[in-house]
């Protein structure tokens, strides 16, 4: 039986709510608590769910490697907004806003620990291989987070640069995902691996198209402030663009705004957008998330189960690339 | 063949010297580098052997699984550091002042997942035992950390709260290094628990000792400047013994002193002193040392391996009561 996608969330989300995190002291665990209510795509659970489901019915034995890469990635979020000052997360306040910088670190580090926990209750037979995987993506993880934060103060970050660093902060757990899900089921290692690279591209187009929705959204839909990404100089897919394929009077514009310290918001948003508009850069990155995304199913397509049941996969796939929010 | 502590030090120092941190972004892996590299006791991993050694000549199969803990003992110093604001460690600057926070904050999350991958070399048939064992620990240490941090903001902390504080914060860990040990080389499952409990009360003696030496140590041996827990209002053993056992009189000293702002501290110092001297507390204090000493050499006399192979822990035991820094 193949289960639909949003049977699997019903699933996940059953057990995140019933994952127990009352313990005592009360500032170690609430915290741990809070940022798992906080909701989300559950995107993560729902891919090792879902690659598990090419080859098996039961999710028992899966179920909790999906929570701890899902708890690992709140950990992620949660130690990451401390790192970029971020006031809000879904819309409610971050951590480190609501108790403290000390209570985000520490209790981050707790959430790492129960990720791991949840991991380790992978059978005994695939425990030392999901480990590996699970440990060296972590890793990976916190190296693209450091060359984020290095390319903060860069202004010649090269679109390979910018490539490898989404691929480390992003695609790779979203791989990771995929062929925990085979690994946990005994899968063939060539359909692990090809699960994993469909997992990359995947990320790849996911991360492409939170920056552009980050300028060109309906803010209505996009449930973010446009033009975030402008405002604090994230070095995205569009501005590290731009930044390369500038005329000397765009860059020199881009630099200034960049460095601006007094400016109207909304005059800064207009500006960079101006500029992305006349470099065509809204045109681009849809090519390069549709690009990535077709090279991601053409290695789904390689897996080899019937295409019956790699419908789920497909379809997620393509409502991410093309989502509007 | 039981190996002396000297000669396991040796090996510890070697394998620490082995570990290869020169990986990319070097903001993320030159601190783990730089922390493990300023040496210390290397107590956890010694206690790993040895206890591995009364069961076991191979030390190949444990080390990796050692290392592990130090590196986790290093990793919560670090982000310890950083939520103490402490400047210096072992003398030098610590990654936060020497980086910046936020270096700290991901270069430590990073050690962690360094310090699972070196647990997870763990011989596969204990692996399952050794990663629950490690990450129950874990948390623990967690949870003593936010009741240190809960303390700072309370004077009514009780002896038994604080014994508990101590407990989580660092005879876990010394304990679970020892039990570690013993999982790894597949002692009896007796034995194994004695080791934990005879850590326990190891880990209980040596942090009391610590607080001791803080007041009573000689500073050219102790190496820290003594009186630094009195300054930073630190709950130590003698610090709530005294607010527990003064007299209105002392105890409004001691609250004056604990909240003054602007002072010298030297006086500082002095006053505190003077009133542990009243209180008797450096013999209530050297006392409690001596009785958690005397259980933990219980539990170790009942493990079931002769007492020859027995006396290297003894005298590390002995050793770390009685030391003078």
């Amino acid at each position: 039986m193949i289960y639909k996608a949003s049977e699997l969330e019903d699933l996940i989300n059953e057990a995140v709510k019933a994952i127990s995190m009352d313990g005592s002291p009360s500032n170690l665990y609430n915290p741990i608590h809070y940022i798992l209510s906080l909701g989300g795509k559950r995107l993560r659970p729902l891919l090792t769910l879902m690659s598990a489901n090419l080859y098996k019915e039961d999710m028992s034995q899966v179920m909790p490697v999906a929570l701890g890469v899902e708890i690992f990635h709140n950990f992620s979020l949660l130690h990451d907004d401390l790192m970029d000052r971020a006031d809000r997360r879904r819309g409610k306040l971050t951590v480190h806003k609501k108790w403290n910088d000390n209570v985000a670190i520490l209790s981050g580090d707790a959430m790492q620990i129960v990720a791991y926990q949840f991991i380790a209750k992978a059978p005994k037979d695939v425990l030392s291989n999901v480990l590996n995987l699970f440990s060296s993506t972590a890793i990976e993880v916190c190296e693209g987070q450091q060359y984020d934060m290095d390319f903060e103060n860069r202004l010649d970050v090269t679109e390979a640069e910018y490539l490898e660093m989404v691929r480390l902060k992003t695609a790779v757990l979203i791989a990771c995902s995929l062929k925990l899900g085979a690994i946990v089921v005994d899968a063939p290692e060539d359909d692990a691996n090809l699960l994993y690279d469909f997992g990359i591209k995947m990320g790849l187009a996911y991360q492409i198209k939170d920056d552009l929705l980050d300028v060109y959204g309906n803010s209505h839909v996009f449930g973010k402030n446009i033009g975030g990404d402008i405002l604090c100089n994230k070095k995205t897919f569009l501005l590290i663009n731009a930044l390369e394929r500038a005329n000397p009077a765009q860059k020199e514009q881009l630099v200034k705004w960049i460095n601006a310290v007094d400016y109207d918001p909304e005059q800064k948003i207009n500006v960079v957008k101006n500029i992305y508009d006349e470099l065509n850069l809204k045109q681009i990155s849809a090519k390069a998330i549709e690009r990535y995304y077709l090279e991601g199913l053409d290695y789904l397509s390689k897996v080899q189960v019937s295409d019956e049941r790699k419908k789920e996969l497909i379809t997620i796939s393509e409502t991410l690339t093309y989502r509007e929010k």
